[in-house]
């Protein structure tokens, strides 16, 4: 029986080793005529690296029923990946520290609500983007251009998230 | 009585000369073992100008009631600005395009769906993101880094925005 993997409430000190929670939060500034608070500079955008540069897409994703086994990570070595939701729905961000092979021990899943995204830093093991109950669009900011940038590494003995149900934080 | 400035469905024809419109639409990349589709690159990222990097910002709007008055534009000169409403909601964009000073008589204005974001091209003139009957978060993805890069200009003979009803493309 796959070992289970717990849930946790997505915050940002949770899950600063693995990059940024982006979400309307903290200290705003106020723009527009008053009309605007601008939450700003939510991401550490890394695209740099060998000739690289920023590129945005739209992932559609269909949703996935729980229990869900997790079999496998990817990561890009060459930058930055940035996902935001954008129909306000909750979703599940399942990460590891960017060590060579990722470290089945570490692996931590985070619940976020529909207005957080999160921005994995460069080489920051992940599974694809996990959407409950609907299907849902994401806002990616991630590299483009030359060289290979994404490892895909199999995790021998799976873990399972069971419930939707998060441990304290 | 102010001259009235009829709203345009948003198209990426349309909008061509102003920057891209950010939607899934298109043809798709089939990606995560079938669970998502992809539609690349959507938005030109420009902002690498005078030693500028990629900033991504939460704006979080208050709604605007119809009539709107259009009394002012800005314009970024050193980068393009790109805007994605998180809640699916509709939402109005008004630009002009890159001259010195803005062409009064080239002002337009596009109802978006919810889902539809727009990328401005540097120095397009823009109001700010116009939100509907309810407050409205947008993912922004802009530039930081020295210099001077926002322009307002006052619209001497204000345009006004009696509706929602669009004009056929």
């Amino acid at each position: 029986m796959p070992d289970a993997l717990r849930l946790r409430p997505l915050t940002p000190e949770a899950f600063a080793p693995f990059g940024d929670v982006i979400a309307a939060a903290g200290q705003a500034e106020i723009i527009n005529s008053g009309m605007t608070r601008k939450f700003a500079d939510q991401a550490r955008i890394d695209v740099e690296c060998e000739g690289g540069r920023p590129a945005v897409h739209i992932y559609r994703s269909a949703p996935t029923a729980l229990p869900l086994t997790v079999t496998m990570l990817e990561r890009h070595p060459l930058g930055s990946q940035a996902f935001m939701p954008l129909q306000d729905r909750p979703w599940i961000v399942i990460v590891a520290p960017p060590t060579d092979i990722p470290d089945r021990g570490a692996i931590c899943a985070f619940l976020a609500h529909g207005l957080q995204g999160v921005n994995l830093a460069r080489g920051v093991w992940h599974h694809p983007q996990v959407s409950l109950e609907e299907a849902a669009d994401y806002l990616v900011i991630d590299r483009a251009g030359p060289g290979e940038n994404c490892d895909i590494h199999s995790i021998e003995r799976p873990l399972i998230i069971r419930s939707l149900e998060t441990e304290r934080p």
